[in-house]
């Protein structure tokens, strides 16, 4: 059960044993410091970049086989075939749930509402294990490679995460993979800058976009921010997508298989349409209205899903977990394989033999005009060019310029209710499941059409379909995940198309206000419903009324402070610098009951007054909970006290007195 | 004189008359309000970007008169093109200082540093005048169309601040062009966010580069953020870039004379050079140590300079700073017609016709291969090329790509020491000046020699020596401004070319490391000199032995919070809600003198309580100041108070009881 959540702080506890610690340190151990955070850095990148290469070339192979088999066997029986089909997929979804259910249960779903908590203080039980991370890898290769309808992008994240985490604790302990060398991050504050860098080097790896990435992990995840951490993660992304190019380089000469024929930028749409008129705006608009409602009923679908899914149907064990996961499998390859066969082939367009697009694409090649079911030669089918495909190729394909009326709006109909529903039911079994893809796909579908009727109405102008798929995409991610300079940044990286900036702006902005009037962000409303407790960034309006006397209730504290002397042991466990009982992210490490006490050891006490916080971020009493809610959510607090006002003023600190010289 | 500073205070200042505001505020107002942000961030957008366009008119055509004017004389006499060519420049840059010292003092320089300040918490005096703002934009004509070495990038971030600081007040009294209708951000946390979407719009217009606008105000201006702001400020950019294209687009019929025959991309090199080999990172690697050295002596040479300046030159007089203006403006054209006079002419290479590129370039048209002060008709002066020009136009050859060997070493070492030396005298005289495209030309000169070098050296290798030169520009600006992941976006957005990211990267982290080892950035460098106090983003080590009781010294507080009564009247000049003494940002407003007590008044008694703040931030007497100093940097303060240690807790807030429902 991964519903025990536990609260990080993010605060320095300026105790006697920090300050020892402090008084100990040199200017080297800080310089020592500097360098492994960026060797770090530059460890996280080229982890990352690697799981992501390693990703990529099992997902690319698995599908490359399957497809390139069921096509040789189509060829003879379509009955045979389909068979086929659906054990590859089945064993491949079968290997994931199992590695998820029995081995790493935190590596089920997307893992970025998770990692979004943890970056806002809020740890959820065994979310950056070790064993999360092996689930992760290998559970979203047989997820993504069975062609179930979820991507490899979240996942990703979740991996760059684990990563930085267990090189932040310098290995794990548990598997005994650990250095005492690199153990100098032990507090909570320092892991945090490391798993933002691991999710920024996620993003930029599963989009190979950079810039994407950094502003993913600064607006959509982190809670909390400074500009030399920019720059650190700037740095891991850029070396993730190094670290990618020269794999992709060295796949490109045939080393890896089916994978490495495409160029590093995934759906490259460079090509397509570079300006558009003021008429476009409407149908644009149009897009991002649509993009908002399907994104916002996504969202609702999803929760009430998920919300029954955590209720009933997951209590009962991991057994139904797998019979689920194996379901949805048959379901899903049933539906890709046997929709297109319901489906007459189209003849084939004459093709500028120029352009490089040949139609029907010759066997085993990757590219648009998929000949499938087709009884005469000069044909394909436009429904298995989508459906009957890796997600990667489909996209590409519905992006794809020079392709006018490749699609009929029979086909895009039927796939886009069909794929929609496939993606709300995937979402929440229990594998590794990213919503990045899905989500292209949906409204990749829906822009395609818009386009397509905007093609015959405004037949002059120089209108590309590929461009309003492109559109489309942007605005169902947009209504869905409510990102928006990310997603924008994220979109321009993987079209390579600047030229586009304005308008992917103008529908997301349209997309998301219409998604916020119905409810929350993907992200937001799955944390909610897994009992993570996020602090968003702005305070509640009611706040402003409320006292931080009132938040506090009358709870009893009891007050250490006068006293002193002996506490529970129990406090222990959070402080400092007792190194055995530093508490770790992605292992048990050792806990109060590994701990045996003789009865002779009960007799005896402890101080534990050096141990204690000396001097916490205190409010008086009648601030208005805002301010406090302010101070609590901008540096990372996990409690703060409430005091009556100061009996007197000692001094007062303004700008000058902080800016001492060095 | 601009060295008058005052802090400004982020803190919301829950005084008795804040709370009966706030009591009279319904949910309406608030939506009102956000209305209104979004309205003003639009506004912004378009007032930025109309500023950024009447500028590059106005510079284009005042620089296309001067050179068709000059080009055409000299084909008579180079004696009198010489005259007319200096007397054209000494014109416009008279103008430029005209206007800033007689006007707007405050309009002097780059202003970034002044805006960062703001931003950081330092009112600088008259700095977001309405006055500053037509000083900086007339300024910026006359000192860039001057031909003097400085850009208007740092002019047009500050005229971004100004047009959203004027905004966020509702006009400026002073000359009567104010609404009381959109007064509705009295405080300055509200300006706050308006002025960072200023700063972004500034950038965006300049470049043309959204994505890279929204990073330079994230990295490089603000000191606080928040996700929700991020998205008004991309908003603002993007509304920046519709426009400038907008109006290119109008432009390119030629309706704006000399200007819009560009496209939207500054410096397009997107059909260069894509791939590079391992062998190339080692010159790579020297550009960047150039680029840290060479930007760092700029520093270190302006610091000097700028400080001789104010202590020195400028305390004589507005005259005198007239005078060294000119004197710069007859220098630099005098250089600038001279040098490629002293230049033998090289015969024109063969040139490809299909490359739109001619030799020498058609009389009045942009471009390479100028032809000056040669003798035979198939010849060009390289020198000219780059020196007898604007900047863009020489910074566009610079990059140029197919065009090896244009250059020779001694013109662009020539011009390199030259340039080098005038742009470092140029800076800080008093006119308007950015020092981005400077930058950029000189770094862009010893790419260029780089790359010849390497384009010698390894001549097998499908070499563009433009692409160096572009590196060369990114490592001088990381060596002198030191910002990061902003500058590498913003070279991608001006030069369209996504695949270069890691190499400018690459080079940035090596410049900015070496540049480090020598001094602070120039901005930093500049507001130091200037007496800005700016908080940096990370507490000074020293910090961490020292607590807020050492650091508060033994000043003695006036102790307001018992007594009650009086106070002394200055302060309410302060206080919230008194809105005849709200606080103006860029005018005067009523100040104490202009309040006419009689004597019975004197008498009379006022009970300032209710304006106190009642529950400012306090911190206990033992906590280190490196957390005093994060709770001061991160929520803006003015002030924080030292207390004894609490002499009893009434309570403790955790996450759970910050997590109400609506
Ligand atoms: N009455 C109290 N007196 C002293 N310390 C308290 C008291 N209540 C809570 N704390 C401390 O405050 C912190 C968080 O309090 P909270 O009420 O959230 O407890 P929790 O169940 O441990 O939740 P979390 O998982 O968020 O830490 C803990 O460190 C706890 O020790
Ligand atoms: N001894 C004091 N007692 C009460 N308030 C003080 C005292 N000293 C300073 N303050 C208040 O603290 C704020 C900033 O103090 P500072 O010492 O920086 O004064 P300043 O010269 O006004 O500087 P600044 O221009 O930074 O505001 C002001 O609002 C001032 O009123
Ligand atoms: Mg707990
Ligand atoms: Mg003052």
């Amino acid at each position: 059960d991964g519903g025990r959540t536990e609260s990080l702080d993010y605060e320095v506890i300026e105790n006697f044993a920090y300050r020892e610690e402090q008084a100990n340190r040199g200017r080297l151990f800080v310089m020592y410091q500097v360098a492994v955070k960026w060797f770090f850095a530059l460890l996280i990148g080229i982890g990352t970049g690697l799981a992501a290469v390693f990703i990529n070339i099992s997902v690319e192979n698995f599908a490359g086989w399957k497809f390139s088999l069921t096509f040789a066997i189509i060829q003879k029986s379509y009955l045979a075939g389909f068979v086929v089909y659906i054990l590859f997929n089945l064993l491949l979804v079968l290997s994931s749930v199992y590695i998820v259910t029995q081995f790493a249960p935190a590596a089920a779903g997307s893992g970025i509402p998770e990692i979004k908590g943890y970056l806002n203080g809020v740890d959820i039980h065994g979310i950056l294990f070790f064993r999360t991370l092996i689930g992760k890898i290998f559970g979203s290769i047989g997820s993504v490679g069975g062609g179930l309808a979820l991507g490899k992008e979240g996942p990703l994240v979740h991996t760059g995460a684990c990563i930085a985490s267990l090189l932040g604790q310098g290995g794990t302990t548990k598997y005994h993979l650990s250095s005492r060398w690199l153990q100098v991050f032990r507090t909570d504050r320092d892991r945090r800058d490391l798993v933002t860098c691991g999710c920024a080097a996620g993003v930029a790896a599963a989009f190979r976009a950079p810039v994407g990435g950094v502003l993913f992990a600064l607006e959509e995840v982190t809670s909390w921010w400074r500009s030399q951490l920019m720059w650190r993660v700037f740095f891991t992304s850029a070396i993730v997508a190094v670290v990618v190019r020269t794999a992709m380089g060295w796949c490109k000469s045939g080393n890896c298989g089916h994978f490495g024929s495409g160029g590093f930028i995934i759906w490259d749409i460079s090509g397509g349409q570079e300006d558009y008129s003021f008429q476009e705006l409407l149908p644009m608009a149009v897009i991002g209205i649509i993009g908002g409602l399907l994104g916002a009923l996504f969202n609702q679908l999803t929760l009430y899903l998920t919300s029954w899914r955590r209720n009933y149907l997951h209590k009962k064990g991991n057994r139904v977990k797998i019979i689920e996961a194996c379901a949805i499998s048959i379901l899903t390859s049933t539906i890709s394989f046997g929709l297109p066969l319901l489906r007459t082939c189209t003849p084939c367009p004459e093709v500028d033999p120029a352009s490089g697009i040949e139609c029907p694409r010759s066997p085993g090649m990757y590219g648009n005009y998929v000949k499938f079911y087709c009884s005469k030669d000069q044909e394909y089918n436009d429904l298995a060019t989508i459906f009957f495909n890796t997600q990667d190729d489909a996209i590409r394909n519905l992006f794809s310029a020079k392709t006018l009326h490749e699609f009929s709006a029979q086909s895009l109909l039927t796939f886009l209710v069909m794929f929609y529903t496939l993606a709300v039911v995937t979402f929440g079994s229990a594998v590794p499941a990213g919503q990045f893809v899905p989500g292209i796909m949906i409204g990749s579908t829906y822009g395609r059409l818009v386009g397509m009727f905007v093609v015959n109405f405004y037949q002059k102008l120089n209108i590309e379909e590929g461009t309003y798929a492109l559109l489309g995409a942007a605005s169902f991610l947009g209504g869905s995940m409510r990102m928006t300079v990310s997603l924008c940044v994220i979109m321009v990286e993987i079209t390579n198309n600047l030229k586009l900036l304005p308008l992917i702006m103008l529908v997301l902005l349209i997309s998301k206000a219409v998604g916020d009037a119905f409810n929350e962000g993907l992200y937001e409303e799955q944390a909610r419903l897994r009992g993570i407790p996020l602090l968003e960034s702005k305070p509640k309006y009611e706040m402003r009324k409320m006292t931080a006397k009132e938040a506090c209730g009358n709870r009893k504290v009891i007050d250490h402070t006068r006293g002193g002397g002996t506490l529970v042991i129990g406090l222990m466990l959070r402080r400092h610098s007792f190194s055995e009982f530093v508490k770790p992210v992605s292992s048990r490490g050792l806990s109060i009951e590994d701990i045996h006490l003789s009865s002779d050891d009960l007799e005896m006490y402890i101080d534990l007054a050096p141990f204690l916080n000396p001097s916490p971020y205190v409010v008086p009493e009648d601030m208005s909970l805002t301010k406090v809610y302010n101070l609590f959510r901008q540096l990372g607090l996990r409690h703060i006290f409430v005091v009556p006002h100061a009996s007197r003023i000692i001094g007062l600190i303004t700008r000058k007195d902080l800016l001492i010289e060095e």
